[in-house]
């Protein structure tokens, strides 16, 4: 493999400060790197090529296109830096962390600019891949910045690649100030380095009918004056028009006031309760103090959208009722602000849209809650990597509370507290899982979004639901119990689905008793620690079980034994009738597996190593930015590799000449996808 | 892909039956397929190129011969098949079940035979792999056969295959005695099948120098009548010489009678106690009443071989001693005759070649028992699949018995009873795991056989080792509980090592008190059911167990927690000394991962589907053997592939004149390995 740290370097190059690179360096490379077409296998699709969009930073320098290709089973990148210095990581990681992660690397070494597909290792330190799945499609340099046009697979056959499957994905990136020497001499430690949550693998859903009579309301809090602060909620209250009759709303956007993108995380609009005669009309952030209780009644989610999602839409069939008689004309915008960089004095007006029709469609839609009850029986105990609670929704409830034609879920919302890391729904009929209704093995409690599902899960009566999520406590001494507090943990997936049905809540929690049982079994274990008697609260005898391997596993053991008691629900206090405590757990006979990559066909075609790109000509590196009409340069495109195999990847590459002022020429197939943004 | 169903099919071809296609196709297919050579990717090594054989089924007629290239991570397999009918299947799987099995097929449909990687499903069909991972490299006719010549890597990215790693391989065949319309029509359950276990991954290690003054001694039971029935254990009492001095032995190998490679499966040499003066002369079956009690004592082993195995050279530094005073001159030689089809009045006289020396090397080889002590403390539960069960040697024990160098682990013999399936040793090191001393994922307790290590593993005083064994009681209504019976389990691994120190037993069981703990708490949670009182025994105690996933978890979770009685023994009997009892498990706080496949960068350049051989020429189907000279014929070989991406592999196939009686023609590169044996 070859080395970037042999490259030539000129004699007597200084070794400049971190500053000085910045300055020295400053939009140089972008203004160099200018054109490179590598082997373009698969072209990107040319309608609307890119049509999700992010920004990574929370300046707004790394602005992040991308399309999905499920045929090909890839993501296409189209990466627009702003004001480039000497490079860039840019990659993907389990939960966001610059260590172990999976990364496309543009440095520079002084004298050469490389591209290449890399991974940090537990110490931030950068590798090579062995084999490179980031396939760069096109370098493009603009006077504003630089654009990569670069393609991966979902899955690869390299072990030190992320695997990019449904759900969130956690995307990160990195700032390099200065050149270095090799790519082994990068550290993320040492780097202004981020991360930004999205769902990469949008669903490819055919955009419905509108109703001819569709009207649009605009719900968003008016000039808030943005706290310079990380994190602010801002909680403002609209109102209906009085005696505004039932409707369906079909659709919502995202309005979010230009130049504010990289600011407003999520937002979501809760209908207040129906028993109320009016709510006080406030803005102001949601832990004021000067906020009134009342809006505690504001709950019932009505639209929902976090960083990344787009315009959300009702199935043709069904459509979220709103307005009329009992419901409550009173609607609570939250808007979740992320100001890391704490910016001052920035005015926001941003919310959501609503698109609503009088002519109500065949089927309401409703909102299931799946999963656990709140209740402190159950707990994670401290010190956990990866804990597992599961709830239940029992064939017993779907049978009594299911039409007998079923429902049907096409969208989910998956919510847990701090500690929450993954969570999964599956369907299982007659003991045998048959399919996923929602699985995001890298849910963040910081990035909950209305998600639709590929695939519309119809659930039939005796069907039983089983919602899993996995808790990681390796921080906290003590157990985390089940609860509404914000350090209590809750385990729910909010399905949305049609028609609706008097069943709101389908959960479950261990029984109490069993767990006493266990309380008394640790006692016995470990000589009397927990107290069993009466008076003692379930969180207090959690707080004093003596947590060991033991205590641990045997909790475990416990709730994938015991009985349950089933909340089977038509709203969260009105139980359906029938005896829902002591119920068996469901028994499962055969288990779906998880996903697991497919590694595609062509992976040997991939280069073995980085792309470099030379700058030719002797030019010395400019403290200047360059005037955008310099003067001509000419560009060596080559291959560093040391195999034959891929040698005919590399006779794609040529060398080019090309104007200084960076406008793209004679690119091709790709044309249109390269115009930046 | 193409769809071999589709091939023409001749009009009103009759439908034989199996018996009347047997001897329609006889050895016709043998005859017709003569020469292949396809897409020579790798060549084989040209010297003794496929050291390793065996027979797969008991007839003799599946001859199995391969090499390992450890550069290339593949194995090459040659197969020569005499009187072949209609095609074969061979392949791998699990626990040589011929169900979900990865698999080469040769097989014709009466106009053409094909050869392809398939798998067989769980109920035994066969399909096409998507991926063709066993690469056929040529087919030769001879007037006995046919010999196959094929490739295939460690690992593939295909999903259906099987991956080869370390320890046993358990390889299966299936004859075909009729065509078959395709290769979807064929299932495994309608075969003549069978399964063999070998060590496919042979070490790699260079053959020790040889001392000058080498002698061999013989040891074998002569003329032995094998009895007509499936399983026999020979015994064989033999004694050295008088006086007979101390010697290393420093090499054995096996002698097995010729004619009876198919039936001769292990044979193991035990030197007997050195307290009696002497041992009765017995050559009987074991299990024979009349054979004396006194050979019972017979156990320390001097010599193992195994079906597969080659010869078994000591380290040059070290030799096992034997001889001398203090030392039984009395040798027991324990023959296992597996002769599933009864065959009847077959003699044998095969046995183990010592090669000893009288001067004796640096160092005496010492055998160490690590695992679990034999106690009925350790049980699995019923109708588990994969129950762990795990045995220490503690930094206690090493940091007391071993030498400040250490010691040299090179060699290792595992061992369970009938429901033990997998078995691994690893060392620890200040709590991590640092190196898997040996791993068998497919350890069958029917091929024990002691394995050279690839790499000698240095145990040093302080470290840990750890031996866990995985035991499937699916078939079981009880528990099953530790001890020396059959139908009890034992967890050990038998390291071989120099040099020799005192310790000969390093093994672990839970502590009884905390096993009390365990009932009295299942009989809390039960309510009552097992027998805390002092007359009750383990088994007893075991065998009430109301067992369900809160017993089984626990029990696990109590395996895993509490603390344990070490034997830290000289030999059976003689600890060192010291308190082990109530010693706290090993903590590791770093665990090595499982070994994964790395899929071969080449995967993309293999077929993708079947290669056919044509038999051209418009000749029908004779009924009768063709005579070794018949006409000349044209071979047509062309490869079925639908991706253009592949085609550079069909151009290497050529349509090829050759002599009807099946000499190899023109074979560019490996002819040498060509000869068929």
């Amino acid at each position: 493999m070859h080395d970037p740290s042999r490259q030539h370097r000129a004699p007597g190059f200084p070794s400049p400060s971190v500053r000085e690179a910045a300055s020295m360096y400053g939009t140089a490379v972008a203004v160099f790197l200018v054109i490179l077409v590598a082997a373009l296998q698969g072209s990107v699709p040319p309608e609307n090529p890119f049509p999700y969009r992010i920004f990574l930073d929370p300046q707004g320098t790394l602005e992040l296109s991308w399309n999905v290709s499920y045929v090909q089973e890839a993501v296409y990148f189209q990466l627009f830096v702003r004001g480039l210095k000497a490079g860039l990581l840019f990659g993907m990681s389990d939960r966001g962390e610059l260590e172990n992660a999976d990364l496309v690397v543009l440095w520079t070494n002084g004298n050469s600019a490389y591209f290449a597909d890399a991974w940090s290792d537990r110490k931030g330190q950068i590798h090579l891949d062995t084999q490179q799945d980031y396939q760069l499609l096109q370098a493009q340099g603009t006077p504003d910045g630089l654009s990569l046009l670069f393609k991966r697979p979902f899955g690869t056959c390299d072990p030190k690649d992320y695997f990019i499957e449904d759900g969130t994905v956690h995307l990160v990136y990195g700032i390099l100030e200065q050149p270095f020497s090799s790519l082994e001499a990068i550290n993320t430690s040492g780097l202004q380095t981020g991360l930004q949550r999205v769902q990469l693998l949008k669903p490819e859903l055919p955009v419905p009918t509108m109703p001819a009579d569709m009207r649009t309301m605009e719900i968003r809090a008016p000039n808030v004056l943005i706290p310079g602060q990380e994190t602010t909620y801002w909680c403002y209250i609209s109102e209906l028009p009085p005696g505004f009759p039932r409707h369906h709303i079909v659709m919502y956007e995202p309005i979010v006031t230009k130049g504010n993108e990289a600011l407003v995380h999520h937002m979501e609009i809760f209908q207040c309760a129906g028993g109320f005669e009016s709510f006080p009309h406030f803005s102001g952030p949601c832990d004021s103090r000067m906020k009134p209780n009342r809006l505690n009644y504001c709950r019932h989610v009505l639209a929902a959208w976090a960083l990344g999602a787009k315009a959300f839409y009702y199935p043709e069939e069904a459509g979220l009722p709103f307005g009329g008689a009992g419901s409550s004309r009173f609607l609570l915008l939250e808007v979740h602000y992320h100001n890391p960089l704490k910016i001052q004095g920035r005015r926001d007006s941003s919310g959501i849209r609503l698109y609503y029709t009088a002519t109500l469609r065949h089927f309401d839609a409703g909102i299931l809650e799946l999963g656990l009850v709140y209740t402190p029986v159950m707990a994670i105990p401290p010190r956990e990597p990866a804990f597992v609670l599961t709830g239940y929704c029992t064939d017993k409830c779907t049978q009594l509370a299911l039409p007998a034609a079923g429902i049907h879920i096409f969208a989910s919302q998956l919510h847990t507290h701090l500690t929450g890391r993954k969570v999964v729904t599956v369907l299982a009929r007659d003991g045998r899982e048959l399919e996923v209704v929602n699985r995001d093995n890298h849910y963040s409690p910081h990035f909950q979004e209305i998600r639709m599902l590929k695939k519309v899960v119809s659930v039939l009566p005796g069907d039983v639901l089983i919602t899993s999520c996995t808790y990681n406590t390796e921080d906290r001494k003590l157990a985390t119990v089940g609860g509404f507090g914000i350090l209590e943990e809750m385990c729910v997936n909010y399905a949305h689905y049609y028609p609706q049905t008097q069943l709101e809540l389908c959960k479950s929690a261990v029984d109490a008793g069993f767990l006493q049982k266990y309380f008394h079994l640790v006692n016995r274990f470990n000589s009397e620690e927990v107290c069993t008697c009466p008076q003692a609260s379930v969180p207090q005898q959690f707080a004093s079980v003596p947590w060991n391997s033991f205590s641990r596993d045997v909790l475990a053991a416990l709730y994938g034994f015991a009985p349950i008691s089933m909340h089977c629900n038509k709203s969260s206090a009105v139980r359906f009738q029938g005896e829902w405590d002591l119920q068996p757990l469901p028994e499962i006979i055969s288990t779906l597996e998880e996903p697991t990559p497919q590694c595609p066909a062509s992976q040997a075609q991939h280069p073995a190593g980085p792309i470099v790109l030379s700058i030719g000509h002797g030019r010395h590196w400019s403290p200047e930015p360059l005037p955008p009409k310099a003067a001509p340069l000419r560009w060596i495109l080559e291959e560093v590799m040391d195999s034959a195999l891929f040698s005919h990847v590399s006779e794609t590459l040529a060398a080019r000449e090309a104007e200084g002022d960076g406008r793209a020429l004679g690119l091709p197939d790709t044309g249109s996808a390269a115009a930046s943004p």
